[in-house]
């Protein structure tokens, strides 16, 4: 006997589509990163530029929408189901509140400015990108206002809820306040209690093949797959591919091993997750992760709750020294520790610490916020910057190369983002609290490199929910209470003052 | 002033997106023979299909035939149009013919017939694969009859047609008759001649990282571009990628380099045609080849006429040496060019000489032109490709796996093609006749490693024109006469008895 199709039926087959046309598209980025030959950039677009037409397409199609109310209609869908079916509901409303002349436009905008910035940025050149940058906030502007009306948000949280579905501006406020209250103080003390215990310095260099079977090593601890994944090498390190092949990348700097590896770590953090998403949801949009915010705190549990611990040097120390043939006291577990734990104000929110990373998306989230409301001109964008840079980390930047043009964010049109790189750190210490509470033999099996206990943790209560929460309830159901910066700020203080 | 949107113009925009989708397709096939893990063959499965589906939807639409009707009825089209018109037509004609039942029926049925064969070909178990074989079968007579009405072919021509489009099973054996009855003579004297100077052996091993490097250089000589290109490993060598970004593939056996060498000086042939294409046609239907004659035409060209030629081994002997640190007699160009001219009649088609290949070629063809019109059943093929090859190379093949299991061809559901290779060994001896007569400075040029005349008369005879001529045209043009068995017997006359 037959189902009869439903709504919903018809609904999971389309977006199914839409799935799989996202991992293609991923493969296709991962393929540029990687393994492309450099003359092939214009095709690649164009093969990538046709899947995204494709993909709007079948999200946007007003038969989408009618499908969705009819869905509601029926009724009669489990927890998992009526979350996906809100998924959908959201994805569509983002594609179809902007028409598809001002979503072209904005495509071109930012693919035009963001092609300037790249030129702009090592020459430090806010004026020669000013006027491209100003198109895109513009229409990006006019999006929010479009995408405000159909979602009942404001423009701003609007444009958020694209990176981090139903947290507003409100809520980063209250959540963001004790944290940044007690930053500058606490990066005040760390800096002064660290001044009398300065690292050794490491001898390099450190080969590139080292570091990446030590990379690929230490990933095999942590329990990637390598059946269902790879470790590659691209200018700008990412965790990519698609469902059941998940893959990342690292660059290595042969006279500085700990960026690579930490890298890696990190990446490696994004595709435990990736790799622990539910099978039988993998094509649905409930079973893909849309809360960058959720996302981060999986790569920043891995990389700075536990690969930057003591615990964690101590298993990998003599691991690493073996790698490049290191001896004495700089390759001592000790040593590595303060390497990987070193607070040092500075320019670049990408090379910044857990303790004064917060402060440069505070920064970012007060500018862009205002520049969204219209409240702060473009113009005034660098002088704005430096001051915020003095106030909040006590440093004005060289030149703007170093200071408002370092991120591609803006240029590229993701205004909003900022904020879930720091929601993610607050995660990431909040739930590592959570687990090590719950399960007593998660810190000193990390200790021995057994990462069973923890990655057990994380697929029962994060990586095997995928999106049935939103990240607030998500949070609040696996460590037990509402997301809050104490977690965070006690997890610094033990880690950099006790 | 815009210029009205015409029903070409339309097609020209759907047939775009086809040819994207398909060069997408092109690059996962890639990913998945080269870099993917063995964990990801569902998924990128998953991928695939969704590409199929797309491409087969845009083509089979009702409205792609509309549109056809209406571009013919407007009429104003210049000859490339013209001949991209026809070539669209040809496509959808193909995609409409078969209903999409029978379509998805013989896609899962030669899916699930290429895994049998994958596993009944090392035991030489046709019985266990052949009721698989027979539903194959079935639906490639039914799908041939429909496709015989839409073209107005008979069905084996309808089949050919996809692979060799305009040339049906009468030319075919007008332009095989003179051959094969030359070859099995021919062959004969050419063994009885090679008996008395067997090549003295190469001593091994032949390191992979060598003979990689050796490829490169050669592929550097040849012409290949790798700004716009890739070398790689797979277990199945190949020529693939997508337009702008060909990718050739190889396999290292360190007990022979010569496989790997001339493998990929075969698919430097193919590449090179690719990177020749138009770039003004890259995305639509005439700006590709169709023909899989004039394809294997030029990778024969380079592998069969130029590679293993006198000239060219005297050219690179030096480099081979080199390569691989050997030393006397037996690497010098005179024991090189007998190892790459030697003829000996086998069991295993892929591993052919050029004089024996046209008969393991015409085994296929008469087969499965019977098998087609039903005058052969698939329990009497074991017996009469047994039959065949004694006739034709005098040759029993121990078991099955050595006989009609040794192709993936039929399991795959490729009717049809077989006699696309011989035709393409055709032609590429009547093409290096015609260049090397029209600019005399060709094979001296080879003799010193320098390929630019004769890359530069295959650019502007056979790569530049693409698709605007059929392929028999084509040739016709290029050579000055129409396509002949001639060529190729004084090609064999000459390098084999002279």
């Amino acid at each position: 006997m037959d189902m009869p199709v439903t709504a919903y039926r018809r609904l999971e087959e389309r977006y199914r589509r839409i799935a799989l046309l996202r991992d293609i598209d991923s493969m296709l980025h991962w393929d540029m990163s990687t393994v492309m030959p450099a003359g092939a950039a214009e095709p690649r677009a164009e093969q990538m530029a046709v899947i995204k037409v494709l993909c709007h397409g079948l999200l946007a199609d007003p038969e989408t929408g009618e499908a969705i109310a009819a869905a509601q209609e029926e009724g009669g869908l489990d927890s998992w189901q009526a979350a996906n079916l809100a998924e959908m509901r959201r994805q569509w409303l983002h594609a179809s509140a902007v028409d598809a002349a001002l979503t072209e436009r904005l495509a071109k905008a930012t693919s035009a400015c963001e092609m300037a910035w790249r030129a702009a940025r090592p020459k430090g050149d806010f004026a020669a990108v000013r006027p491209l940058l100003q198109t895109v906030l513009d229409l990006t502007r006019r999006s929010a206002e479009a995408k405000a009306q159909s979602l009942g948000l404001t423009p701003f949280d609007a444009l958020m809820d694209a990176f981090e579905p139903g947290v507003g501006a409100k809520e980063i406020d209250r959540l963001f306040a004790p944290l940044m209250a007690a930053l500058p103080d606490l990066v005040a003390r760390i800096t002064e209690h660290q001044k009398s215990k300065p690292p050794l310095p490491l001898e390099g260099p450190f080969p590139a093949a080292a570091q990446r079977a030590l990379c690929r090593r230490l990933m095999e601890f942590l329990g990637f797959d390598f059946e269902r994944g790879r470790l590659d090498t691209s200018l700008h390190p990412f965790c990519g591919g698609a469902a059941g092949d998940v893959r990342i990348t690292t660059r290595y700097d042969e006279s500085n091993f700990t960026k690579s590896v930490m890298g890696v770590l990190h990446e490696t953090g994004h595709a435990l997750y990736e790799q622990g998403l539910p099978a039988r949801w993998r094509y649905q949009p409930v079973g893909r992760v849309h809360s960058m915010a959720i996302h981060e705190s999986q790569s920043l549990l891995v990389e700075m709750q536990v690969c930057r611990s003591r615990g964690f040097l101590t298993f990998a120390a003599p691991m690493i020294a073996e790698a490049f043939g290191g001896q004495g006291a700089a390759w001592s577990a000790d040593n590595l520790y303060r390497h990987a734990t070193r607070v040092a104000p500075g320019a670049i929110r990408v090379d910044a610490d857990e303790a004064t990373y917060p402060l440069h998306v505070l920064l970012r989230y007060r500018l862009e916020k205002a520049m969204i409301a219209g409240e702060l001109a473009l113009a005034d964008l660098p002088a704005a910057w430096n001051e915020g840079m003095k106030e909040l980390l006590g440093f004005t930047p060289a030149h703007d190369g170093e200071g408002c043009l370092q991120d591609i964010h803006w240029f590229d049109g993701a205004w909003g983002y900022f904020p879930s790189y720091t929601l993610g750190a607050m995660a990431a210490a909040q739930l590592f609290e959570a687990a090590t509470a719950a399960e007593p033999a998660i810190r000193p099996a990390i200790g021995k490199g057994d990462f069973a206990p923890l990655l057990a943790w994380l697929r029962t209560n994060v990586h095997s929910q995928a999106s049935r929460l939103r990240a607030m309830d998500l949070i609040h159901q696996a460590s037990g209470r509402p997301l809050e910066a104490g977690a965070l700020l006690r997890h610094l203080e033990r880690r950099y003052l006790a």
